[in-house]
């Protein structure tokens, strides 16, 4: 069986989203650059594979699929076994709580958190253009709100679907990892149960692989 | 079988997209009216519900969800059969497809068709503020872009994941029925697979039971 095809970098949140569940499932695999600084993600080749000119894209022999979420799943599935079960399928109850925390980490946390690694890295960065402190600020205080939900959240159980690691924690790694770097990190000590789960994700083998592909200074 | 509770209103989109797949699988379901108007999801009994204190939430015996598209997956697992299978979660290929299509539509679809409906018709009823006309501009820009994508990809097969239809296809309803209320329905007459596949799916008997309690006109 040929190794799929993961198209895109690693320093990519939504590439190294995919990457993460990879190394989880311990599934043999090729990561084919596509440069999106070089703007590499728009040539006809890439728009082939994903027609909205986005990385990154998975090949697996005659399949092309594109949305990181949606290759994740995918992955997840075709590499399941009793050992690695991150999606839970087979369990209607732990699947949905699955959904819910994975979509939690898109409606809620992500809309609060991201906007500080945007300001305090992407954007200085990569566009030359200085922090909006007022958005951080704006930002901070949403995220503290949704932190004190997980931080309850954390005090019942382990992992944010229950007491076993899934997709759900592991949707959270990208954008944290940047947040880290960023000068608000010490927020997370207010949140015991949270810089606990934190720490615990960081030190996965999967994680600890990828996220050294992820600088956060240039 | 006590019938399955959601708590909201319909003419909430994430509300409709519940109950559009509740209908679809003909399940027998409660609608208690949680009013977002009138700030009700912000009371403790709902925040019991959902700690981020948003609509809708499932409650089905002692199991109780939040996040729509999380519930929504739920119930169709639930009360998946030979007929209407919606996630098609069997066969990994087309589960993937209905993945990269549901992906899409929170990821591409909405934030370019989103911002009409808010400005031309949320933001005016809700805040009684004037629209924004040069948001609504550069969203229709954005808006031909992606209606242009999918009308390559409608052209080729009669639904978004293949030629049947999924979950993908219905998490475009809610938006897409308010988009069709704003003065720039007429955009997608420039689509004809897109605008038919939107007529196929206005023909449902599912679709047009939800629309009926999602007004347009204050």
């Amino acid at each position: 069986m040929s190794p799929v095809k993961v198209f895109g970098r690693a320093i990519s949140t939504n590439v190294s989203r995919v990457l993460v569940c990879l190394e989880e499932v311990g599934a043999d695999y090729e990561l084919v650059t596509v440069d999106f600084l070089a703007g590499e993600q728009n040539s006809p080749e890439h728009v082939e594979r994903n027609p909205f000119g986005k990385i990154p894209a998975l090949q697996d022999g005659d399949l092309v699929l594109f949305e990181s979420r949606a290759i994740a799943k995918y992955i997840l599935r075709k590499y399941k076994s009793s050992e690695v079960d991150l999606l839970r399928e087979s369990d209607i109850r732990e699947a949905a709580l699955v959904d819910v925390w994975t979509e939690v980490e898109a409606h809620q946390y992500y809309p609060a958190l991201s906007p500080i690694v945007f300001e305090c890295i992407i954007f200085p960065i990569m566009r030359g253009v200085p922090t909006n402190q007022q958005v951080v600020h704006e930002s901070l205080e949403k995220l503290k709100k949704v932190l004190e939900t997980y931080e309850a959240r954390l005090s019942g159980s382990r992992y944010l679907a229950g007491d076993f690691l899934s997709f759900a924690d592991l949707n959270h790694f990208p954008f944290t990892f940047y947040f880290m770097a960023t000068p608000h990190a010490s927020l997370f000590d207010a949140y015991p149960h949270v810089k606990a789960w934190w720490e615990g994700l960081m030190s996965r083998p999967s994680i600890k692989k990828i996220s050294a592909n992820m600088p956060t200074k240039f």
